[in-house]
């Protein structure tokens, strides 16, 4: 049996359920809009712990044990994890997960990692390599800050054009078990880089990768955006909505009908003071399990392209006037 | 047909070739025990770049061309990349990359990133994801350096203890097509903490994960240390190498008579002035490739164990307190 659609896409023949998530957010992601929603929402972003970095590995730590809760298994039941995060040396996933003693790839795919983890995840179960597996990823505002732009403490001001790092992780037990939503089909994308250099308009950055692996997955499995009732991107933010539509049309497909962004909706940006919406891996991961999975799940809807983007910044290669080249991932979640 | 193993490995009933490989590495590499070997050797660190950076996205980018030709094969053939590297969001990788426009996996795990990225090229071929994938990575002596520990320009002193960071890059392409070595399973690792707090001892910080993973792999495929002619960890160093014999010991397995390491191997530790031996993702990578998998390939050996070893540091946890926990992946090679 040969999985390859396309040039860049799988199809599933057993396609992986998602047995269970858990979203686990922060005190402003739970005064958001989608607040209710969320299993867990913290009334302190530092959550019992000394540092940033510690509180982002606390909230892989409850988000993993929520999902496997749920799902009625126990951490020595999954196979493999498959995690990263915004950080250096993606120290919140290694310093988060260490205790459960689970084998782990660790990840980095930027914001995209959500895209990226599920899309392992799903080909590692729907190969028979494992019965169980969690995907997940997660990040928090404060040391996102710290990492990629100023440490809070410098009190600078943000252009409307940039995005506010969501606090939280989100967590995916995926397996053979039957539930009400399953993985059919992933599009993994390519670096795609525009030459954009600003790290405080990360949403142009991505926008140009989301619109490649939209389209190329559109054009893989001979599908038109009308047959998604939703195509959900990340976080590309009100920016980067625009130039998406924009690219998106310029290749033959309208997207602007069915296209919705998870950093739009995790915020009311007016009210909130959030620019242009929310970003981060935490961003996708956590709007995805409260807020339209659940619709998947109870057949509102039949078929959603899950695409987190991301965009490969690092201090290090900004400051050396690198620019900030994106990339994304698609993964197709069916009704079952 | 289910390819689970034990507890941690995977056995894969079609095992998939490693069609070519490419080494591409440093001065102080070529002018090593093994520097008539590697494809490549430069002369100028900075392969021509302005950066430390860009010359560790430069070895990326030649080592994946090398690797590709020498398969007879172009970048379009390659239906999916799984690389990562040590720097901050794994920007070597990044921007080394981009322009093949291959869909990626980036990873990271620290140095055990080549363990990770065969492991998971291998899954994917072995389940008809790919008929050919690359696995890749790549250390610079002077982006590591900068990243992890101190400025060049500083010019600080060095404990014995200290490893020293190879410069170089190696890359696998692994396919269906047949050819002298192939990956017949793999034992995937969990990250192990025993709470050692010194960034200049990583062989240390290292031992106990790859102890736990060659143990377990050994026990899930019901082998004893003398089936394979050489079991090989990535950058134990001669103080970790100690360490990694005493554990295994402990677990009832002597594998003094058949390990090696490929920091022990790659520098001549006493002329060269590197400490306790080379280190870095780059290490094992091009170390297997130019040293070790010809011989799997001759049939001088039928059976290896590679198992490259990665410190989970990051310069935020180390200044935090934190410890450097250890991950380990195995990967079995044998002759075809």
């Amino acid at each position: 049996m040969d999985a390859q659609i396309g040039k860049q896409s799988l199809q599933f023949a057993e396609a992986p359920y998602i047995v269970s998530s858990a979203s686990i957010v922060g005190k402003k992601e739970g005064e958001g809009p989608l607040g209710k929603l969320f299993d867990v929402v913290g009334d302190d972003d530092k959550f019992g712990q000394d540092t940033w970095e510690e509180a982002e590995s606390t909230l892989q730590k409850e988000a993993f044990q929520m999902a496997v809760g749920k799902a009625g298994l126990k951490p020595q039941d999954i196979r493999y994890l498959f995690s990263g995060d915004l950080l250096g040396q993606t120290i919140a996933t290694s310093f988060g997960l260490m205790d459960y003693q689970v084998p782990l790839f660790g990840l980095y795919g930027a914001c995209s990692t959500c895209g990226e983890a599920l899309s392992l995840g799903a080909m590692c179960v729907a190969a028979g390599y494992a019965d169980h597996v969690v995907s997940m990823t997660s990040s928090h505002f404060a040391s996102a800050e710290k990492q990629f732009r100023f440490p809070l403490e410098y009190a600078n001001q943000r252009p409307l054009s940039a995005t506010w790092t969501v606090t939280g992780s989100g967590a995916y037990v995926l397996g053979k078990q039957r539930s009400k939503a399953r993985i059919t089909g992933i599009t993994t994308g390519k670096i795609v880089d525009y030459g954009i250099k600003d790290s405080m308009n990360m949403g142009a950055a991505m926008a140009p990768a989301a619109a490649d692996v939209i389209c190329q997955s559109l054009s893989d499995f001979g599908r038109r955006p009308e047959d998604y009732d939703k195509i959900i991107t990340g976080d590309l933010g009100i920016v980067g909505q625009e130039i998406l539509w924009d690219l998106a049309r310029q290749n033959g497909y309208d997207i602007s009908s069915v296209h919705t962004d998870c950093g739009i909706e995790i915020y009311d940006a007016k009210k909130q003071g959030t620019g242009a919406g929310g970003s981060g891996c935490g961003c996708s991961a956590v709007t995805l399990s409260a807020h339209f999975l659940p619709k998947v799940e109870t057949g509102q809807w039949q078929r959603i392209l899950f695409v987190p983007t991301g965009a490969l910044l690092s201090t290090v290669s900004f400051n050396e006037g690198m620019t900030v080249p994106g990339i994304a991932h698609a993964v197709v979640i069916e009704h079952a």
